[in-house]
């Protein structure tokens, strides 16, 4: 019988805010599975910043969607169908056809993952892409030592919750930055974050931060641009690391450049922009160390979960208004 | 007998534009030689771009200029007279007791240098600070590599036509940016830079740039920031490195940041601010390649030279006019 998925497609670019009339949902009847191939019941997919970015024309660090053609990004679900000899129905995998709750893969482009210990949706936020940049970004570009200070935006995002922890466990202070009292009272309550700031409530973020960090930061995880990355270099100490991870804030609109940028000549700031699917050679040991932290439970996380394929639109746009804490998932069938 | 000095001191700080009328020459009677002192007769002063940081108020990498009191920069001169056993008439120093004709000095503020091969006004230029800026931001932070294309500003600036040097004896493709067909022709003739922007003749820098490297650049040598630094952004390719030495086009006016900063992260652009005083451990390595490129006559120098210390305000405002080619030097006496 003709396996039919239902798929998010664009359904043209945006201009400014991206809104729900952009997509459209289209049933696709799949075709049988030639030798090598798996069929997938998708379980959750990912939405993630860069998607944004995406919807827009022209080529950044990955091709934009096409207009009128199925979306792509990470998901996990079950194989329910093989015809490879690798897998099997009912292994867990994950890949990067989400925005359907079915798809159909060369067996190429699957990775098993093994969730006896940790839930199947970890691998789209603290085991996945998401996980990985925090540690590249943190351990790799800003090599965070043990008394240094680490300041964090979006530091209930996915990205940014892990960066919050994973320099605590190295021993450091941290700052994170929010916009909302919940989210404030999360990083403090259970992630031990030392000063959290909620930039809704703060007139003058640089007032903030320097109040924050009286000794300065010497590190500043940036995933939003704007004012936060300039706040952060006007209290940056000397020789302080920004590894620049992503500028949430910018994506809607038009991006305004630090006004301060002769101060990262005269402190001898390092500013590293990086995406971390460039930085693969890293993922074994990420994956190793952040399975460690998850189950000896030095390392929490918390989902914002959509229910339905219907609602990835607005689960994607939600994450620009701060609807989330920590991975914004969209929950399948 | 005693000895008088004339000495440039900060009358105002500027609000804006320096000019003239901010400085002042005062005459000082220095006082007799105390054991281990020494007297120099100067013969050339430095004036660079950081120095107009200096005038303005608040700490930067260095402290400002006190109001009222003499100036310092980097000088270069001769022995008068020593109460110092490792200093004889005669001999050749270099210190930081500029802006001043003659200097009284302890021996541990001076360095002997060697003018056998070089003038002695290298010390302040291809054999000094601009030359170890243009050797550590190049070499140990942009890290070219032979076939790669490095665009530099300020290119015939006594930084600048450094780097344009190096990079060639590397092996790189080099772009310069300058601001006048005489500075151009310096490049071309002289210097085999491979392509010369004039960025007074270009009403858009960055489709200068892309016709200057139609396969886009991989180091930026920053001397300007501006405009540069945007169309530099614009036209990098993935993995390209920034060393940022100096913005020299937003030292007398408000800074304004890169807009495309976001295009850092997508290209995983390195932007590192240095002050090369931060870096001396890698002076003696510098001394040793630059003294052997400039005897060997595979670095090539020009100065313009301004004659006498009353000179030396409008030499340093000089700067920010684009009135130098190479080293901008004042004469003393």
């Amino acid at each position: 019988m003709p396996v039919v998925a239902r798929e998010i497609h664009l359904k043209s670019r945006p201009s400014g805010l991206a809104s729900r009339h952009l997509f459209s949902q289209v049933q696709t009847t799949l075709p049988a599975l030639a030798s090598g191939q798996v069929l997938v019941r998708n379980l959750f997919m990912s939405v993630d910043p860069y998607m944004r970015g995406r919807m827009n024309e022209g080529e950044s660090y990955i091709a934009p969607f096409e207009v009128g053609a199925v979306m792509d990004g990470a998901a996990v679900g079950l194989v329910v169908e093989s015809a490879d000899s690798q897998y099997f129905v009912g292994d867990a995998v994950s890949h990067f056809s989400g925005w359907r709750d079915r798809a159909l893969l060369d067996a190429a482009n699957l990775t098993p993952i093994n969730i006896e210990r940790v839930s199947i949706q970890a691998y789209l936020g603290a085991l996945g892409l998401p996980g990985h940049a925090a540690f590249y970004g943190l351990l790799h570009i800003a090599k965070p030592k043990a008394g240094e200070t680490v300041f964090v935006s979006s530091a209930a995002g996915a990205v940014g919750s892990l960066v919050a922890q994973i320099a605590k466990l190295k021993g450091c202070r941290v700052i994170g930055s929010v916009g909302s009292e919940a989210k404030a009272r999360w990083l403090r309550d259970e992630l031990g974050v030392d000063v959290v700031i909620n930039y809704n409530d703060e007139p003058d973020l640089e007032v903030a931060l320097r109040r924050a960090a009286p000794e300065g930061i010497d590190v500043y995880f940036d995933n939003v641009g704007g004012a936060h990355l300039e706040a952060a270099i006007a209290v940056a100490n000397k020789f302080a690391r920004f590894p620049l991870c992503g500028m949430v804030g910018q994506y809607n609109s038009p991006a305004v450049g630090p006004s301060n940028i002769y101060t990262v000549i005269a402190k001898s700031l390092l500013l590293q922009g990086f995406i971390g699917i460039n930085h693969l050679d890293t993922w074994a040991d990420f994956t190793q160390n952040m399975s460690s932290w998850i189950t000896e439970g030095l390392i929490s996380t918390r989902e914002t979960i959509v229910d339905g394929l219907d609602s990835a639109p607005e689960a994607l746009m939600g994450l620009f208004s701060g609807d989330n804490v920590g991975k914004m998932l969209v929950r399948l069938g």
